[in-house]
């Protein structure tokens, strides 16, 4: 069966999401996830709601968790990874290695769904302090103490009174070579901003920008509700430099709409990290010989036209490992690259397919 | 074999997609298509090039175009409307309009694929002067003289000293009742600012916009592009105002980041016109009995995990339909769709699909 099985690299989002919809076409999904369970960044980084809804992560996941755990047509395998590949189209061979060894998997056609990785504020810039100071952290950090329902000040375990975000940290920036817009973190930190004022509507809530790049319906449902309903506060400039007085953090900057430097203590600093390419993308682009585009991500043929197909024949992207990609992009991919995985091995010329595609 | 027919509603490049992956799929698909032939708005509005790479309208479809044409699986129906519907998942019965009179069409799942409008700046806006000037002009109307390769002062016909776009117009006004962001035409209007540039090297282009909402690799192949290989102009602060003197219109607004009101005399002045529901897809929600949601455009169910199921078992949307979206989530949709409407006509319980569902 071969001819009609599909391996799909990662179980986040975009995984199981492609995984169902291969499930749900009548082939067969075996998906390689290399973690001990499915659910991808959103389950590892702890994200407390989705952007834009603001629903519960876990209790939104839920109905798609389930299909995916429950499809007869989904093999799961954890803690695996993918550390060789042969064939071609309609006949690939995928040496799968886990705890007990390695075994070799034949498939017709592959998707990529291996997402994205923060980007590590303190390897890169300094500017920020953020493996210096207690009280500086990073949008995942806070979305593991809002999923808590405790966020507070690091250094101390006590309410914050002053908050702010910094956007576009690792995003957008020659210098450090991530020249690309990370997409999300605009309505990621505008999310987390009001879950702050949610659990404390007293503080200060600052969100440091350059643009809002809040699109579509994330402008009234995210931003406009940010400052109406919770009195978030957006200044535009990014800060510059972050230090530390008494027992609190500086944050220095220019407010460019203002025309003046801003200088403002801050209880917590929250780094609006971009996205990077993950390492599983990194190595399923050798590992399968797939190029990746100028700015290290899986590329895909055709421009706007196309979104999933990458260089090489029979293998697909879906999500953040084709660039930076929200929830609705990944899950919009993940159809679509589902629907062109299973078209590719129903018309693959193997042997299984002779005379046409093979029914179960 | 109603069971496995679906109707895809709309041949603009959603549509298309839709149907292309719906007929790979080894399912049947009918297009209706209101106008006498397929291509969508980027036929209808002459786009010059696609966004974000740039590249020719027409070459970039036409592989596309093809596929849909010669498709064994596609009857494309112009000049044609849907009128009526009955029926429900698995056993949709539509009524179409066309010239010759109507005809009875029985499907089993919808997508609609009906797209959008521009926002029309003249008929809830005086200030910008859309209907008074002629040399105030919209995104659409720039596209079709950027694709004649002629793009001119339209009041003289000779070529522009100085050419702005202001954006946001018909978006993020709560005035105007549009509270959405359209996300495109940052994109869209930074793209026709490098098509004006490489007509017309030596003129002042110039972009008054609020946030340049160019995210993921828009960021350094449009954006960054736009200004340091072609010295395209981005200016914070959208005009106010839009009046006459001699023979060119002076623009008026405050400059943000300066912090001081600007009065500049501009020879062309592109309107960033945003994207509405079209006529098409609240004629579709009405007909087919599909709720908008608040901004008018076809709900969506799930949130940010389910971008193409709408509120009706059976019927599904794909593209502008369902809000602003790019070239890119309208293609991704598309597969999405199609895969979740193929899988809708196999599993649903209709007489045809007794035991299983049917073969060719």
């Amino acid at each position: 069966m071969t001819a009609e099985r599909i391996a799909i690299i990662g179980a986040g989002p975009a995984g199981m999401k492609a995984a169902i919809t291969v499930g749900d076409l009548g082939a067969e999904a075996v998906v390689i996830e290399k973690r001990d369970v499915a659910g991808g960044k959103p389950d590892e980084a702890n994200y407390a709601a989705l952007t834009p809804d603001l629903r519960d992560t876990e209790e939104a996941f839920e109905p798609m968790m389930r299909e995916f755990d429950d499809h007869d047509n989904i093999e799961l395998l954890t803690g695996s990874q993918v550390i060789d590949s042969a064939g071609s189209v309609g006949d690939f061979t995928l040496t799968i290695e886990n705890g007990d060894g390695t075994e070799q998997l034949d498939v017709g056609s592959v998707i990529v769904a291996t997402g994205f990785d923060h980007f590590d504020p303190g390897e890169e810039t300094q500017q920020y302090g953020y493996y210096e100071f207690d009280d500086v952290i990073t949008l995942p950090d806070a979305e593991a103490m809002l999923k808590e329902d405790d966020f507070v000040r690091p250094s101390t375990g006590e309410d914050p009174e002053s908050v702010c975000f910094i956007q576009c940290v690792g995003s957008r920036d020659r210098q450090i070579g991530n020249e690309w817009c990370s997409k999300v973190c605009c309505g990621i930190a505008t999310k987390e901003a009001i879950e702050v004022k949610e659990q404390h509507p007293d503080a200060n809530v600052i969100i440091f920008y350059i643009d809002m790049r809040m699109y579509g319906f994330w402008e009234d449902e995210l931003y406009w509700k940010a400052q109406e309903e919770h009195h978030v506060r957006f200044v535009r400039g990014v800060a510059t430099e972050i230090t530390k007085a008494g027992d609190q953090v500086i944050v220095k900057g220019e407010d460019t709409t203002m025309g003046r430097p801003y200088e403002i203590p801050m209880d917590v600093v929250v780094l609006s990290v971009g996205m990077e390419p993950s390492e599983g993308t990194l190595g399923m682009s050798e590992i399968l010989d797939v190029p990746l585009e100028n700015h290290g991500f899986i590329e895909t043929v055709g421009g706007p036209l196309d979104t999933v197909t990458t260089q090489r024949d029979g293998i697909f992207v879906a999500g953040a490992a084709a660039g930076p990609k929200d929830l609705e992009d990944s899950i919009s991919m993940a159809g679509s690259a589902a629907a062109k995985a299973v078209t590719t091995v129903r018309q693959a010329p193997t042997p299984a397919a002779d005379g046409g595609h093979s029914d179960e």
